[in-house]
C-alpha cells in the first residue's frame, strides 16, 4: 500500500469474488489485491472472540467456531467460497439476521491498512467499549474504499444444540407477518431464519428448475423457518405448537418439518443456492436486494411486479427473501437483458423510495448501484461521504468509483 | 451552530447531565447548547420504528414505545432524567445489554447538524441498509466532538410478557459465569440482566448503608438474574429449573424470586441506584467502568482491590457490574480522595490493560478519562480519531478538549 501510495497506484481488495455489485472488479490500470493467502484463525478465546485473518473463508470460520464449541453469527450461500475479510468489507448479510444481526453486529474489532500503508490495529475483544471513536465501524460496509481489512475479532455465540426446520405454506403474506411475530414471542428468541417466497420464485424453481418440492400444493406465500435452540426435545414440540397455533387461526395452510439434517438440508435446498436453480434458465438477470418497511413489502413486491410486466409483458419477476429483516429479493429477467438495464433498475428502485425502502439491503453498491446511490442518500449525506472518504484516501487509490 | 462557526465559539451539547465523565461540562467562554426543549416522539410505525428528538427523556422513550406495544431495548438506572440524545452521543449501556446490546446496536439512523450548521438527516427505519458509508456510527458515542445528534431513528423489540427476577448467592465467580451460561442456554435468549455484586458492595450497601437485604446470609458473591420472556406462566418456572440445577451442582448456594413486581422492585433497589447508597457514605469517590474478558474478571477485581488497599489502606473498594458483558464498576473512595485520583487511576487502568481490559466500557471518555485515553489506544488508533475529528470539525468548536 504504501508502495502504490507513492506510485499513485489504485488497488482494489479483492477477497472470496462472491460480491454482487462488481465491487472487487478492478478496472484497467488497477492493482487486485488479494487476501487468499492471508488466512488462518488465530485465536478462540474462552470468552468465545475469534481472532482470523481477513483471507478465511467463512466456512473455515464456522468449522472452527464449532471446534470450539461455539457458533459463527454469519452465514450465507457462499460460505464455502467467500472470505471473512469479503463478508465484513461488505457488510454481509445472509440467512441468519434475523437472530444474530448482519456482519457488524457480529464484528469486535479489526486492523486495516490504511491508503497511505499505516496499519490500523483496533482488534478490540471487549463487548463494550467505549474509549472513543468506534473506528471499525468506518471499514465494515465501506468495500474496500477506506481501506484494506486484513484481520477481525469476531463475537461468536453459543452453539445451539437443536436445529429445526419447517418449511410452510400461508394463506398470504400478512400471515406469514403473524406467524413470524407469533414465533418470535413464543419461541423467545431461537427463530434462527425466516425466508419467505412468494409463488413466482417457488413455481419457477420446482417446475421450471425441477427443484424437489417440499410441499406439492400450490399456495399464496411459502415461508422458511428454523429455529436453533438449546433443548435438543422440548425445541422442536415449540416449534410445533407454534405451527398449530396458526394452523388453527388460518394463517397457516400446509407444513414439513424436518425430520432429519438431510430433511433440513432438503427444505433449504429451493432457497439456499438460488443461482444453481436460475443459471440455467435465465442466467441474464438482475437480482434486486432491496429493504423495504415490513408492513409495505407485499405492495412493493405487487407494485415492481405490475410495473415490470407492464413495460416487459415476456418479463420474468420471482421474489423471494429474508422478510423478518425487511430485505426482499427480486430476480428479474427480460428479453434482451442487457439493452435494459438501466431503465428496469429506475422502475424498481423509484417504487422502493416510494415506499419508504432502500436500493440495498445486503449486497452493497459496488460499482453497479453507484449511480442508483442517490434513491437512498441524500445531498447531505453523500457530500459527508465523500468529505470522509477524502480524508481518509486523498488521492482515490482505495478502490476508486466504487460506491461514490 | 452556523453562527457559532462563524464567531468559532466552542459548543458543549447537554442532554440530561447525567453523564459522568464531565463529558458535557463546558469550560469558560464554551456555549453550553441544551435539548432539553427538543422534545417529543413523532413517530412509532407498524414495524416497530420510532422516530424521537433527542432532548425526550429515556423514560419517556421507554413509556412511548410500550403504548405501542413495544419494548425500548435501552434501560439505564437514570432513565428519568437523562435523554434519548445523550444516550446516543455516549453510546449509553446499562441493565439491558445482554439482551439488547448497547445503544448503538438499537440505533437505526439519527440527524445530526454538522459544525458548519449543515443538517445532516440521516433516519434510516430499514434493518438492512449497505447503501455506502454508515454515518450514523460517527456520532453515536462520540460524545457531541462531531456532531449534535438532534434526532434518533430507534429499533424497538417485541414487548415480553413476563418479568421474573431472582437475587440469588453463589459459591464463587466461577459459578456466577456457569449460571449466566446455563440461563443463556436453558432460556434460550430471554435473559435481560445479569449483575453482578462482590461481597464487599453487598456488605457496604446493607449494613452501612442500610438497604434491605434480599438475602440474609453472607456469600461469596451475588446475582440479580432477570428474564423477560414472553411466556408469562411457563417462564417462572423454567427459571426456577435453571436455579434448581446450578443448586443442585452447588453453584448456587441460596435465592429469592420475586413474587410480585413490588418484590422485582426491591430486588433491584440494591444495584439499580447506586448513588443513592454511595452519595452519603462516600460522596467523594471514582467509579470506575472498566471492560475486562470474563474470564478474568475476578482476577481483576482481586487485583484492582489489593493494589488500591496495599497503596492506601483505609481505602474503599466496592466492586459490581454488568458481568455478561465484561462490564465491571468498581467504586473507590480513599481519604483525602481528590488528592490521589491521578494515581489511583493509573493504578486501575495499567491493571486493567495488563488483563487485556479497555478503561471504558459505557461511561465514555470525556473530559474525565482523556488524559488516560493511550491505555486503551494505540498510536495508530489515535491518529485516525483526530483525523475525523479534524475532517468533520477543522475549527475544533464541537465540543473541544473532551475524548481527544
Amino acid at each position: 500500500m504504501t508502495l502504490c501510495q507513492h506510485y499513485l497506484v489504485p488497488v482494489v481488495t479483492q477477497g472470496g469474488l462472491t460480491g454482487l455489485c462488481a465491487g472487487a472488479h478492478p478496472d484497467a490500470g488497477e492493482l487486485a489485491l488479494s487476501l487468499e493467502r492471508l488466512t488462518g484463525v488465530e485465536e478462540v478465546d474462552a470468552d468465545g472472540v475469534m481472532v482470523v485473518r481477513a483471507g478465511t473463508l467463512l466456512q473455515v470460520v464456522q468449522e472452527v467456531a464449532a471446534q470450539h464449541g461455539w457458533h459463527c453469527g454469519i452465514d450465507i450461500g457462499s460460505r464455502g467460497s467467500c472470505t471473512i475479510g469479503g463478508n465484513v468489507a461488505t457488510n454481509a448479510g445472509g440467512n441468519c439476521v434475523v437472530r444474530y444481526g448482519m456482519t457488524r453486529d457480529n464484528v469486535l474489532g479489526l486492523e486495516a491498512v490504511l491508503a497511505d500503508g499505516r496499519v490500523l490495529t483496533s482488534l478490540n475483544r471487549m463487548r463494550k467499549n467505549n474509549c472513543g471513536y468506534d473506528l471499525k465501524q468506518l471499514f465494515i460496509g465501506s468495500e474496500g474504499t477506506l481501506g484494506v481489512v486484513t484481520r477481525v475479532a469476531l463475537q461468536l455465540h453459543p452453539e445451539p444444540l437443536s436445529q429445526e426446520c419447517a418449511f410452510i405454506a400461508l394463506r398470504d403474506y400478512e400471515s406469514a407477518i403473524a406467524l413470524l411475530r407469533r414465533g418470535q414471542k413464543s419461541l423467545g428468541g431461537i427463530v434462527s431464519s425466516f425466508e419467505v417466497m412468494w409463488p413466482d420464485y417457488y413455481s419457477f424453481v420446482v417446475d421450471v428448475a425441477g427443484a424437489a418440492a417440499p410441499l406439492q400444493a400450490r399456495h399464496a406465500i411459502y415461508a422458511l423457518l428454523e429455529v436453533r435452540g438449546f433443548d435438543a426435545v422440548a425445541d422442536r414440540g415449540r416449534l410445533e405448537n407454534v405451527l398449530a397455533e396458526a394452523f388453527e387461526t388460518g394463517e397457516v395452510e400446509d407444513a414439513v418439518i424436518a425430520q432429519s439434517l438431510d430433511d433440513v438440508r432438503r427444505l433449504w435446498d429451493v432457497r439456499d443456492d438460488v443461482a444453481r436453480w436460475l443459471d440455467p434458465y435465465i442466467p441474464s438477470r438482475t437480482t434486486f436486494d432491496v429493504s423495504v418497511p415490513i408492513r409495505a413489502m407485499q405492495l412493493a413486491v405487487d407494485q415492481v411486479r405490475a410495473r415490470i410486466l407492464h413495460r416487459w409483458e415476456n418479463g420474468t419477476v420471482l421474489c423471494f427473501g429474508h422478510i423478518g429483516d425487511g430485505n426482499v429479493h427480486i430476480a428479474v429477467s427480460l428479453p434482451d437483458h442487457r439493452a435494459h438495464i438501466d431503465e428496469l433498475n429506475h422502475i424498481v428502485f423509484s417504487q422502493i423510495t416510494e415506499l419508504g425502502g432502500v436500493i440495498s439491503a445486503e449486497h452493497g453498491i459496488g460499482r453497479k448501484r453507484r449511480a442508483y446511490l442517490r434513491y437512498s442518500r441524500s445531498e447531505a449525506e453523500l457530500e459527508v461521504m465523500k468529505l470522509i472518504k477524502q480524508n481518509l484516501d486523498p488521492n482515490s487509490i482505495l478502490n476508486p468509483n466504487k460506491i461514490i
